[in-house]
């Protein structure tokens, strides 16, 4: 348990357990501020080309690994992108050495640079039924990537129409539903047996969709899966606050320029890992829960991918408002960091 | 009735019931296109500051005139910005002189420049009564502001919130429910009395909101109230081609400078009249109802509004596909044009 009072909270150091670090001149600039404030991060694939064999995971994990400050012990989880021409042999190799955690499933289209993703099903069986056999975790991007679904639809269209035929076809298969927007996709999760998970980001617990639509647009809170109405809002702080372990925090912290986030890209996603734990602190801490807040950013996760927790400590402190940085700096340019939208009282207690 | 074939249609020449000229540089860049296609428009009066009294009304039309191109026979119909601090007697004279065919309803912050709007309805009776007394017409920006209330609920509850008892209190006033986005809006209107009727624009039959999230954010389809999902679309599609007398065109064409669309204001607008014309004739023969498209575009408004409809004709001609410009320039900076997303065949016939 945490030691806590109303202005510290100490708990082991946070792991991020689903994570964009991009590469070149972004990764160098984005990885020190994950490399701070968590211990270890699953890191997504989907760069260009994406990750997608063991040996491209190792090589991406070195990179990240040089991008690293002097000292820091922050560890790379490695994903490899699955695609229609993945082997089975070679998925289960990079699990096996502990190259890979865990496969992504990126459905077709359905976000950043998912264009290589799967779009049937059926021709990836076999490296589904390998890793089931095996235990190792498929994380999966829930959208379906139909045209004729109404965006605020596609996930749940998505766990009906794929997810309930996966569970049946390969119930053994350890997946974790990433990102979940939804209350459909959190009572899924729920009324599922244990081997389904599901990440939920920092954004996600903070705002709707009116952050992005109410009184103008706003692209620096536009991600995939697309923020919904309150309601479903509430439900993921419900669930992240609930102690239920099959709920933990991944925070989709997914840089983009700021010239690509608004055009010609539009690009989808949130910069959201400088600040995730004191958001977090003041979700949790509004929800009457921070004792929850261990559970969802440091045991949970491990737990379900079969890792210890972290040893280390971090310590939140709560004390005069401060402000962030609105942005970060590359070498190709600034990086808006996500604004919360309310005043952060809580910090990381730098070691001393 | 129309002239008609297959590749050919003739129509007195249209209105534009809802449009947004601005001022100054921008006023002379896009008054043309309307002035091109269009035989009149009721202009919006929500410049910085607002048109508020009859005499800065007919400054502004002025200003408009002085804008149009020579010989142009376009006629700008205005608008009385509806504040707390608005006169009857004000109101009754610029409708009584000819000044301003209606006044505009804004709830304060619904929209672009609506600072100055109505926050206490009650506030505002006398002016609504003496407009009940003397036939002007109400024209409503129909969504709530109160932040708790979801982007895409804000035009059914403003009818429930707002309009209900608006008309149960002044039942003779003339109402037109603006740029209406939804099903609800659009029942609301076929099931009240004659004096109440709504606009619909160009783009609202053309986008659904997966034009504005699926697959990156667009700044360009953004506007107020916001585009809804598909079975809304289809609903204003059904009540444009109906040849229901209480829905007619207004474009709520809203240029804004593309530096000004996309950050920091992510300003809400679209700027479609020099393309509504070609847009509609491809929505209408669509939908197999192009001899409908003269009461929607030309006869409904005036109708409406105790106008005749414009002795002109126009002709709109089928043939190869054609691109519109992606934007247009003025003084100040490029404003882009409303992409439909699809290939537009039909174009106005140039006057020989």
């Amino acid at each position: 348990m945490p030691n806590r009072s109303s202005t510290r909270i100490t708990l082991r150091r946070p792991d991020d357990w689903h994570l964009h670090l991009r590469d070149g001149a972004m990764l160098r600039a984005v990885a020190p501020h994950s490399a701070r404030d968590f211990g270890r991060a699953i890191v997504m694939p989907n760069l260009v080309p994406p990750v997608v064999t063991s040996e491209e995971a190792a090589q991406y994990r070195d990179r990240i690994r040089s991008a690293l400050p002097a000292g820091s012990r922050f560890e790379p989880l490695m994903t490899l992108y699955l695609t229609e021409a993945t082997e089975p042999s070679d998925v289960a190799r990079a699990y096996m050495s502990g190259v890979a955690q865990a496969v992504k499933l990126y459905p077709a289209g359905a976000t950043t640079n998912s264009h290589a993703g799967v779009r049937d099903l059926e021709k990836v069986r076999p490296v589904l039924e390998r890793m089931a056999e095996i235990g190792m975790p498929l994380c999966v991007h829930g959208e379906v990537t139909d045209p004729e679904v109404d965006i605020f639809d596609r996930e749940a269209v998505f766990i009906d129409r794929v997810l309930r035929p996966l569970r049946r076809r390969i119930p053994d298969l350890r997946i974790v539903l990433e990102h979940v927007t939804t209350q459909d996709g959190v009572d899924f999760v729920r009324d599922a047996p244990r081997n389904l998970a599901a990440t939920i980001t920092t954004h996600h617990l903070v705002i709707n969709r009116n952050a992005i639509l109410a009184g103008g647009i706003r692209p620096h809170y536009y991600c995939l899966p697309v923020a919904k109405r309150e309601s479903h809002r509430i439900a993921l702080v419900q669930a992240a606050v609930s102690g239920d372990e099959r709920f933990f925090l991944g925070t989709d912290s997914a840089p983009h320029l700021d010239s690509a986030k608004l055009q010609p890209c539009g690009c989808a996603g949130v910069f959201s890992a400088p600040v995730t734990l004191p958001i977090l602190a003041e979700v949790f801490a509004a929800a009457g829960a921070l004792s929850q807040l261990e559970a969802f950013a440091s045991l949970n996760g491990p737990a379900f991918y079969g890792l210890a927790p972290n040893e280390e400590r971090v310590t939140l402190v709560k004390g005069e408002v401060w402000s962030p940085p609105a942005s970060i700096v590359t070498d190709e340019g600034p990086v808006t960091v996500f604004d919360p939208g309310f005043p952060l009282h809580w910090r990381v207690e730098e070691a001393s």
